[in-house]
């Protein structure tokens, strides 16, 4: 098989406009929250909302996230992929996070691990882009 | 109910050593490659492929990640997370990335998205970290 049948038989790799992913977000889900400390790239699996417009997660107060986030640009991913027909669309919010000390602790998205978590992170985005695979 | 009943409803999180991460990442799979590029984080999921304790990532020669990720500092993160039982596992390779230019583009994992992918991404990791959910 060639390149150009190789290329035929794959999936169209299209951007999505903001509405879109918005709409592929949701109310909540599982995402991956993405910082840099030391130059370095950190990933976490986390468990967001979207409320007005901002995407809220709920942390320990003494997590790397809540040591590491607060005031600083940070990104959320959220993707879906059918490994089965090579398919998916991620999106990706950037924007700046900051430790809502005002929010009550019972609300917001609850985190999975037990524990005190009481902090509230709330990402406001400056840019919400997005990618499908079809 | 109380809050300690509530961590005791909830899982602990636990540090996994280096060898069971490498056994979560197994030989091949779906992650989310992480890298900053003026100050933010971007985070794209990909197919990797481990080879010689290396992660391995195909683009495309003109790609964001082409641009961005040669002798760059990056994050390759993977997990499973199981929305029933709030359980779960996550693996963050950093490490630095190099576009290897010798190997050929037959080879290493097959990217979804159609088009002349020809740059492998070589990941030698400096960290391997992991935590799960239980």
């Amino acid at each position: 098989m060639d390149a150009e049948s190789t290329a035929a038989s794959k999936g169209a790799l299209v951007d999505l406009d903001e509405a879109t992913c918005w709409s592929l977000l949701g109310p909540a889900g599982i995402g991956r929250l993405s910082w840099t400390s030391g130059g370095k790239p950190f990933v976490v699996p986390v468990n967001y909302r979207v409320s007005d417009g901002r995407l809220e997660v709920v942390t320990a107060a003494y997590s790397a996230i809540a040591r590491e986030c607060d005031d600083a640009f940070v990104a959320l991913e959220a993707d879906s992929t059918d490994a089965e027909h090579h398919a998916g669309w991620s999106v990706l919010v950037q924007g700046t996070a900051a430790i809502d000390f005002q929010h009550p602790s019972s609300d917001g998205p609850r985190p999975w691990p037990a524990g005190v978590r009481r902090q509230l992170l709330v990402i406001t985005p400056a840019s919400v882009t997005g990618r499908r695979l079809t």
